[in-house]
């Protein structure tokens, strides 16, 4: 038995239409996953994430939860479901990201990463073995690795140095996760809707990260150390930190469809609208960004017509939506107009109904890419989305 | 034809259960208005008001929405119902607390009040009729005169001043309130769920206002000569504006059923639970107050057991809801402890959840009175309910 169950519906060109099976929820690719750093996805319910967004799987950040509330507290409540009252997937990343993005006066070394906390200065360390503990204890069904991410614009040799740090330290993310799961491990309950579930092993996912930067040897060797260590699904790291974004799309053609076939690939922290069609079309399955709830809370949308920024004065007496294409509640109730005026007068509704329409955005038209790739009209549908996104709007993408 | 029809439906002592129907909802009384200063009320969502909360009618503020967006845009959008979606009733008042309270560099003078806008410094000018003017703009269901407010401490002589030119700017209210809505008016149209609301004639109710401060022969006064006037409702203003509380229990005790029984009765900007309760007591039907969302937004909950502040570390890893007596969807379903955190990590959910319960919290208070008082129990309905506020809470109410 296994953690999750991964199956390809179909392929179109090097797109894949998938499910992955997990204990809590049944999950369809390509998929976004909102991002609900501190146990909320910032502005929106929970309720409209299950019910209208229906979302399957959500990212809780791990270097976040381990700060505030800590691991005590949420053991206290048995895991981060319970605590949260999220019953759907989870994810957690490992922390890695935010320690070296989020803090400063960091030792690092071989064991690990010593930091001082962003909130109170506190010292912490985290290490593989550290994070597989808290994020056995958070209960995600996809635990990440720990891993360095090293910045986009890094030289060759310090992303091979990284990268190397990376592969010792996925092997050792592997052996202490195995350990905490046969050590009377146990998940708090799950409410066991699709039968299929009923098949899993009830222990979490561990999913290897391939570093490597901007270099695609280095990449080429990243995945396959990590795939060498073996993982239940695979993700590519350390993309959207600051390179060029020809370089990310580089990277994505030429890594993304040599990643395992037989397992799930996710591309961390990843992006745009325009970005996550065009990952699909490299391979890729699984996504997450705070793109849209970060937007969302500065008034700007995420349309298929392009950008929308509410400020903007035009829109002050616009009763159309903000996206006419858009289904979503917010789209369907709420002026253009109303939206703008809500932003403007600083009223948090507008931060809330932005975010939730960016968020519907996003899982419909991972969606919509679905459903083109299980038609076999994949590549039209890039098309048609990419040019609805430039042609209509002349404030960009 | 009436603009509002107002039923009693039973009273229990003073206390008096009614129903008021509008163009756009059947309001029960005793009843509370969620505040929309802006055109929304602040961390709920309109979906949330409607679907669970189930409030009939909210408030909206004249003065605010005439500084922002302005009477031009609300009238391209066909006025206030129509730009917000809000389809129930609304009532919204004169702006004249608003300018007392939030403007500097005001010139008072017979006419009105010539202010600068706290937004921008610009000149503005509010009078009785510029605000009937406005109001009838906006197509709220309920228009409230223009009155000027004393703070709660002043004298008898600034009070009397005071009391006089509000009975006065009363008449010139009512006189363009009546040009204004038999001059073309008409209002936005309204989807007309009650069969009982097509005997209505489609135009504004119009509201006077007591005041007095807590000088009870000009609170009299005041009420004399409103209702010589003659209004579709009244409203006691000028109450929980500084003076100590049993002053404004004395007025209420005095006053509230003094008021026309005929109409229905508005206590404005008042207050916490206890308050409402016992404005009930005396003879109130309809309240109006910032602090369930306020209070929401610092963390602050109203509960059956009285104030819980979620900030306090012993609800860390309390799994119990904010009010074991609520049967709102955030004490169904989050825990204190999840609450707590989400209050201290800064998430604008924290706001929006206790928010949620509070305005709840008012709501069902509301519900319960009135049934107490249709089943003439209100009396031990009171009592409970105040003990409870007192007796369960160290932190008391």
């Amino acid at each position: 038995m296994k953690p999750i169950h991964w199956k390809i519906e179909a392929t179109d060109g090097k797109a894949r239409a998938g499910t992955i099976v997990t204990r809590r929820s049944v999950i369809e690719t390509p998929v976004f996953m909102p991002v609900g750093t501190q146990g909320a996805v910032k502005g929106i319910r929970f309720e409209w994430l299950e019910d209208e967004l229906d979302a399957r799987i959500i990212l809780g950040n791990t270097y976040h939860l381990f700060l505030r509330p800590g691991v005590d507290i949420i053991n206290r409540f048995g895991g981060l479901h319970k605590f949260t009252s999220w019953n759907r997937a989870m994810l957690t990343d490992s922390g890695g990201f935010q320690v070296f993005s989020l803090t400063d006066l960091r030792k690092l070394n071989e064991d690990g990463v010593e930091f001082r906390s962003h909130l109170d200065g506190s010292k912490k360390i985290l290490s593989p073995e550290v994070s597989m503990e808290i994020q056995a204890a958070l209960g995600s069904e996809i635990v990440m690795v720990f891993d360095e991410c090293p910045p986009g614009d890094a030289g060759y040799d310090a992303t091979k140095t990284s990268l190397e740090l990376t592969a010792r330290w996925a092997a050792r993310s592997k052996a202490r996760f195995n350990d905490v799961q046969s050590a009377s491990f146990s998940l708090s309950p799950a409410s066991e809707e699709q039968a299929e579930a009923c098949t899993l092993n009830g222990k979490q996912a561990l999913f290897g990260i391939i570093q490597g930067a901007g270099h695609l040897d280095l990449r080429r060797e990243s995945l396959d150390r990590t795939v060498e260590i073996g993982f239940d699904g695979y993700a590519i790291g350390g993309l959207s930190v600051g390179e060029e974004k020809v370089v990310m799309y580089e990277v994505l053609d030429q890594i993304a469809h040599q990643m395992p076939n037989d397992a799930p690939r996710y591309l961390m922290g990843v992006g745009t609208p325009e970005d996550l069609v065009e990952a699909v079309n490299a391979g890729v399955d699984i996504f997450d960004c705070v793109i849209p709830t970060r937007n969302g809370r500065t008034g700007s949308a995420f349309t298929s017509r392009g950008k929308v920024n509410i400020r903007n004065a035009k829109f002050s007496t616009d009763t159309g939506p903000l996206d006419p294409n858009c289904e979503c509640s917010v789209c369907k109730r709420y002026s253009l107009g109303y939206l703008r005026h809500l932003n403007n007068a600083g009223e948090m509704t507008a931060a809330t109904l932005i975010s939730h329409h960016n968020v519907a955005f996003f899982l419909s038209t991972m969606r919509k890419a679905r459903e083109a790739i299980l038609e076999s009209r994949f590549p039209a549908f890039r098309k048609d989305f990419l040019s609805g996104l430039h042609e209509n709007n002349a404030e960009g993408v």
